[in-house]
């Protein structure tokens, strides 16, 4: 079964098919000088970025996987992931808490889609 | 791809289908005044509930991420994990530290199934 | 939709096929007694032992995920990781803290796979 890479290079692909499936990889924001709020607009654009790259979009995710470095970020969180999911096509989701690469960075989000 | 999400309201949906395959959300329990082990009895209790949502079982997971607050948990939450596998069927699993919604959960458990 | 396991005993199968994929277990290492970089190079090849079982291998990789018990060890496992990917066929990544079973495993890693 083939697989497709997107934005490879590093240590990782950004997005990758198979199997019918997308996953990306765990997404940061680049700009760190916002709150999280900000910082999960941001990532959740990447996000929609990296899922056309492999032909899909936010209405086919079937899983997010979202880590903040405090779980207290968390309704933080959900006010920029409630605004980018309107309500609707939502995911299966698990937010945790861990220390991501860098002690700016105030959220991570992976999600697995169909194509 | 078609997509089907059950229990779908809020931030997420409980339980979602698509590619042949079924994830639950992190599942985590809603009597919090037990144990690890009693609290990881409801919680599969409830993943066996939200994969019959999807046509599925407990016979057909391939995956399991399991996370506790504190990793000296994990023996108790294998007393009910054994008890539900019956040793049988076996996902991979991977069971790691991480700080979960509020303090008194003890046990968050997410899976990916076959249909 | 049938399931294929290998090594299953205790609480766990190694690796797990279903639906066109493979999951690892979250892998550790075996010898502990080895810095982090060490103790990545043995997880990695347990990875292509347990994908070769399921009849793939890591070209074939569609997503990792890496735990580690403090972040600053990301290092030392990119460099084993950068060896062992040779910069080809690169997964989508996620790379977070977490506490392991016992404090002397310094990585741990789960990889989903297509055959």
């Amino acid at each position: 079964m083939s697989v497709v890479r997107h934005e490879s290079h590093g240590i990782l692909s950004k997005v990758v098919e198979g199997g019918g499936l997308v996953f990306t990889a765990g997404v940061t924001p680049d700009n760190r000088d916002q709150d999280v709020t900000g910082q999960t607009r941001d990532v959740l654009a990447e996000i929609d970025r990296a899922l056309a790259l492999a032909g899909t979009d936010k209405s086919k995710i079937l899983s997010a996987t979202i880590w903040v470095p405090e779980i207290r970020l968390r309704d933080g969180v959900n006010v920029a992931w409630n605004e980018w999911t309107g309500g609707e096509n939502l995911p299966a989701r698990a937010c945790v808490e861990a220390r991501l690469a860098s002690p700016e960075i105030l959220v991570e989000i992976a999600v697995v889609a169909v194509k």
